[in-house]
């Protein structure tokens, strides 16, 4: 099974139940987390041509962006290119 | 009887019911559901030129989107084609 | 006495009471036709050039659309020709 | 004493209380009247080069639509042309 | 002193007072005169190009237009020209 | 230390304390400068290539324009230009 | 790890805390800058190809601007360029 994006939407995995354990890294504090930015992996582009990120990007955007889905376990959202804040490098 | 969606509509049946139970595949819980996406198939195209979905494909749609019609014992929703959210294969 | 709306809308006679006792047609029970959708029949074009309906044809819009009118018995609506969803064909 | 319309405004006589009574002709009842539609007469177009509607045309407006003065004993409202429903013959 | 209005607003000195003994002429009674229309006369215009209007007119504004200011016991608004309904000749 | 405002904004001193004491002038009393017009001085021209007012100009914005900053003792605003509603003249 | 803003977004550093103990400088009381607005430092530009701020800049930017993270201890805004109000030289 399958999400395809339309448009200039992105299928983002939502990561941040992981990310909060990694040492040294952004910590995105509950307080935080539900009012401000939250972070995400991007696993689909959408049927645009011209996107600023690419699947396997660690993304920021906000908490309050995209429409949530669930697959199995996970978490993800459907979020338009130009909700995504940043990209996070390691 | 039958329904032709005007300009950039397409006519959606809702899929939520069925799909619940699919092993494996999308899970949309009540909570989600009431307030982000549901699962549809793209029944009629309107009358633009131009649509990135098909009849028969299954869709992801925000729960805010379309209006709402019952034909017999079905749930309908008549949505713009730039809502559509995501194309889910199987 | 004649009602001639102007620009692109059109003038729309109230169908639902007499559609709602129709066997195997559309259904529109109460709770969806106060939030959701509404059907009609066109009875007068605007003064616009280009219409995707014509007079007589049977409509759905949102019960949000449109300004209501009463003539003698009838309910009537103007509503904007970019406010019908859908053609409906019997 | 005299109203110009500036752009495209016109200036409208509100009629609804005579029409009322005409027989057989529309009647807008007070619970439509107060959220509705009103019927009024355009008096004045305003300084645009084109209208849709000239002096003396008996027209139909949201109830919402425009700004209301008085003059003698006379309630009119200066409305955009385009918030303009539909013309009424008789 | 002077107050010059900037690019496309005028100065306008509020009339109401002196008109609602005026006889014959407009009255705009207390309860429409805080919702809807009120009456000024314009002193002086923006440093736009055209103007619809011209210092000495007097003219009719909604009561939500513009931004009021005083100057000795005066009051004074400053309006958008757009926001100028009509021009009132005696 | 100083502020230079970006694009088409404007830095401006809050003159209304000083000012209501000056004999003859505009008089902004309590009730109204809390809802309506503030008077200032300009002090400060953005990035933009051009400006209706120059550094030295007193000017009139409405109390809801800008975002409050304060240096030393003194309150400053920084504003768009196109929320400038006149210059004062004395 | 770093953090690279897309678009016209830069990373902002919060600076306030700091800068409230700078004598001669900015004050920011808590009543303004929980309201109004708050300083900062520009870390990191994002893709878009003319911004008005480098890094290194300090900048004041409204209190409602930008999308909070945290990175260790320190607070950081993604915000849009356009909001960025002023440069601040010392």
């Amino acid at each position: 099974m399958k999400v395809k994006p339309l448009g200039n939407r992105v299928l983002v995995k939502k990561l941040e139940e992981e990310e909060r354990r990694t040492p040294g890294g952004i910590v995105l504090p509950e307080s935080v987390k539900d009012e401000k930015a939250i972070k995400g992996e991007v696993v689909a582009l959408g049927t645009s041509e011209k996107f600023e990120v690419k699947e396997g990007d660690k993304i920021l955007i906000s908490a309050y962006s995209g429409t949530e889905i669930r697959m199995g376990e996970e978490k993800y959202l459907l979020v338009k290119t130009t909700d995504i804040l940043a990209i996070v490098e390691e």
